[in-house]
């Protein structure tokens, strides 16, 4: 006996939210290889002495950076961070860079240089370094925060090597400094790469904030002197281009804090992104000065948390901080709890409080809720939602829209941008960290500032920019693809899979089952039909006793029509039932036929 | 020989985005009748005179709006409209109210009058209106969009009555009349409810605009006039309620319209919610002034601007307007095209466009595409995807971000309320149009115009509220479901499919197929694994090689350990597979054991 099944073809999927690929949809075709692999076309020998630049986050990506930078015989790679699942990658976790480009290269890598220690420059480290395993370098706190996941992740620690900010490293052929930037968490650099054909610049997420919490401004002067040795190339930080003026200070928000908590009865939950640590050491100076204990739930935020206290990023008196065991021993008005989910994250903690499904923290009537987090446009939805949740059991909630002073934004707006570029004179620019509208926008400012077009680099997704003295030039292409990592696996979800999930999220599958026996091609039992997610069976049945008949008469005709083809079978059934299907109720299930080949 | 199929129950699904009913999840159990019915406590005879208000569209929600005033044998319905689906509600294409409370008192009900007509006001109707079967009463163009929802449904159209402003109707122990209110779509009103006990008024979403483009300006004076009676009650759209200040005007839109059809040299492509009327009027004055020629593209704006020019609600000089069919006969820079597809929806006009897939419109250097309309909240990502989209294509995009007067928004913001509820003074104000917390946010506004908090109704879901002389309060409660619209039907899919899907769409589904002899216990043939959705099977084959070793090592022990009994069986294989599944890879498809019962 055996069984098959069989998929129609043709069923007009559109993909959800996936515009920025239109021409790049994954492998469709039956050779997708276990971890889908990015095509690499040849690329020209570089023309005289160049520096060759190849995005493998791809360009427009606001998040997923990693950035190769090649000269003959040497690579340099800076950050190497995840990007978040899109709508329409059902299931997805994460969204790792495609490394295909460095396979045959593995040999040539010098290193992997770490900006700072943000999700999107440091989490795919944990998947892909192991393949390359090459020294990486950074400043302390995110080297910690590497070393924490390489922790979880049971991967060697020791190529992990921690510079300071003064530090020089010869890496091949690339003479690699750094200077401090301000950004929304602690030990953020610009890189600064020497190398034979002039100074480059890799300037990742910064901002300008002359009163930053912790002292980390951003080194101008230290800028300006690089600036004398004349910069050919730099790349910016182009996300927040489109927002005009400065960024506020994050200085004022701890007066907000302790405004919300002078003003507070009960508990007071604040969340926010758990690696501000200057906001996390506002919320500790805000707990002490009241005489509150400190509790501290959610994964996110309890690991965060003791690498920075292990490093000495926050100032922690003894005794402040209690397990969330504790939190039900001590009054409501003096519980502080900094808590893990400020994007409404379904799995988070405050999700589940929000839920009333968290088993150390019920919310009464005079507590309340601080969302030090302006929502990231993925998540605006589960945000508000969150918010109206608490909203409506009457639990204030403190958020940006209600609160003006309780978040500020990480990324050089419009006049910082500007200012950084005054300062550096780069000959070439290219926007980095935004999405094709940023780097539109991003080219829109630097001829406001008398470049000429042929100064911004503009590439699409893929495209390999080569850099000299006589200029920045595109010389070639190669396909990146997106490598999803699904629960523990890396890459064996690809746009088939994908484009299943997306049919059956939408319309559900109906499963027909043929009991036939192939080498008479009669029919030895009454045909079944079993659906899920499609409609709700016991009320459809008059639909599905109808969508029976079609099968049934399938089988009548052919069986009638004497020699068999159980695939033709297959399909006339599948395109049978799929019109009928569309015409009584304008939908469309997965439909797979078993044919049981007794 | 029969097939069952069976689904392991307990799979610990969390919904996704549905924060906001928590303890109204929907029917799980097998009573579920086709159309998910709300539960109707009986609720308490009213106390003395008093008029009953059950909001079906579900208080805390934005859209879906649908009022039932109710006293003694009469009931006036104000409003019908839809709601779109949140993140969760898988392939679902529109949200109706649930009007299970209405279903044992249609006799009672003497009319739906409508405020305006947008579609969370109006667009239930085509659903509902049949087995109400009362007159609807509103303005003209509010019954000509009605219409043609009706004509399309093929709904018999003569129980539509067109009021003007300053008629009045009796409806059983009510008496009705209206005054004209600013919102972005003309002919939208204020409901003035006379009764036993006194005056109500039903304002749903208005704004003030005092030199709106057509003249329609919020009858204050008229407004001024009503509450002079003294108004008990009155319910108010507080959408914009956390939005200090006034609303700019729709005039200088123009202007912006103006100032970039004299940059552009190419097509200019607008878009924007199709029943602004009065903003499309803005761009049929621009395309007469400039000589340029005016498609209409996409199907919402080529039926309302068809409703609009016949009713008189926009002035087309002859000539204007031509078929899309023809855009290639004029030159680029003589064409502004209309086009549907604001919000980045994926299948619209616009989309096609953007994804060059479009029949007769292909974007070239010196085209740009406007786009008059905010994002709202669930599709934010989807308009950002389209402008990066068009961004990467080097089309020039103008939208609010970048260009500040290309939108504003229709509804009234705290000052304008503010402003309201100083003119009518009600005794008692209920937030209507918001989410909760908009209400919350409200109810803390009208606290600074020195109302009392007994003064404002916040009410939950599905709570029933009963006005009279005396106060306002909560009588009972109704369990209210969401009908979900999914192609053509209504209410046959319920949450039971819902959550199949959702499975299905993070997980996959693994179909495993059991030949057994049930009356021996016997195994007659090899098991087999079919997956979708789960993993990519060519490359997973070792993945799967193991499931199925598992699932013969179930059926061995099985057959060794004499009576057997084939639920237990499928128990044990979808545990154990679910076990080993979520061991590898951290995942939980969806698994359905077919057992073959020979």
């Amino acid at each position: 006996m055996k069984i098959r099944s069989f998929r129609p073809k043709n069923k007009n999927i559109v993909p959800v939210g996936n515009y920025s690929q239109p021409q790049n949809p994954g492998p469709v075709n039956s050779t997708i290889p276990a971890r889908p692999q990015g095509v690499v076309s040849p690329l020209p020998k570089p023309t005289g002495k160049a520096v060759r630049l190849v995005s493998l986050g791809g360009v427009g990506n606001v998040t997923k950076n990693m950035y190769v930078y090649e000269y003959e015989d040497d690579i340099i790679i800076i950050d190497c961070g995840v990007s978040f699942p899109e709508e329409g990658m059902l299931g997805v976790d994460l969204v790792i860079p495609d490394i295909s480009y460095l396979r045959d290269k593995k040999s040539k890598i010098r290193g992997i240089i770490v900006s700072h220690g943000h999700e999107d420059h440091i989490g795919a480290l944990p998947y892909l370094w192991q393949e390359l395993d090459v020294p990486i370098y950074s400043q302390k706190l995110t080297c910690g925060l590497i070393r924490a996941k390489f922790t979880e992740h049971k991967l060697p620690k020791d190529k992990i090597h921690v510079l300071n900010i003064n530090d020089h490293i010869k890496l091949g052929a690339f003479d690699i400094s750094f200077y401090r930037v301000a950004h929304s968490i602690p030990d953020a650099t610009g890189v600064v790469i020497d190398t034979p054909i002039g100074t480059l610049i890799h300037q990742s997420d910064f901002k300008m904030d002359w009163t930053p919490v912790n002292g980390q401004v951003t080194d101008i002067a230290k800028v300006a002197e690089v600036s004398k040795k004349g910069v050919l190339f730099m790349t910016v930080d182009s996300l927040r281009v489109e927002r005009a003026g400065f960024n506020p200070s994050e200085k004022p928000i701890q007066q907000t804090f302790e405004r919300i908590e002078k003003k507070s009865q009960g508990k007071i939950l604040i969340t926010m992104t758990s690696s501000n640590l200057t906001r996390v050491q506002q919320v500790i100076n805000v707990a002490v000065e009241s005489g509150r204990k400190l509790a501290l739930v959610g994964r996110s935020v309890e690991s965060t948390f003791q690498v920075a206290q292990d490093l000495g990023y926050i100032n922690v008196p003894p005794g402040l901080v209690i397990a969330q065991e504790e939190i039900r021993r001590f009054p409501d008005k003096k519980m502080i709890i900094l808590i893990a989910g400020s994007q409404g994250q379904p799995e988070s903690a405050l999700s589940r409080v929000a839920n009333h499904a968290h088993k150390y923290i019920q919310l009464k009537a005079l507590d309340c809720v601080v969302v030090s987090a302006d929502p990231i446009p993925l998540s605006m939805n589960a945000q508000l939602a969150m918010i109206d949740n608490f909203a409506k059991q009457n639990i204030e909630v403190y958020w940006s829209v209600v609160e003006p002073n309780l978040h500020v934004g990480g990324h050089a707006t419009k006049e910082e941008i500007m200012m950084m570029l005054n300062l550096v004179k780069p000959k070439y620019v290219l926007p980095i960290g935004g999405s094709f509208r940023h780097m539109w926008a991003f080219a829109r400012m630097v001829e406001e500032l008398g470049y000429d077009k042929n100064q911004v680099v503009l590439p699409q997704d893929g495209q390999v920019i080569e850099i000299s003295q006589s200029g920045v030039r595109m010389v070639g292409h190669i396909d990146l693809y997106n490598v999803y990592v699904d629960g523990l696996s890396v890459g064996d979800v690809g746009s088939v899979v994908l484009r299943d999930r997306q049919t059956m999220a939408e319309e559900g599958i109906v499963i027909v089952l043929l009991p036939i026996n192939q080498q008479t091609g009669k029919i030895i039992g009454a045909p079944e039909i079993i659906s899920r997610g499609f409609v709700f069976e016991k009320s459809s049945e008059d639909l599905l006793d109808a969508a029976l008949e079609i099968v049934k008469s399938c089988l009548t005709e052919q069986s009638e029509s004497g020699p068999h083809d159980s695939r033709y079978l297959r399909h006339q059934i599948e395109e049978n039932l799929d019109k009928f299907f569309y015409q009584e109720m304008k939908r469309r299930p997965m439909i797979i036929t078993i044919v049981q080949d007794l």
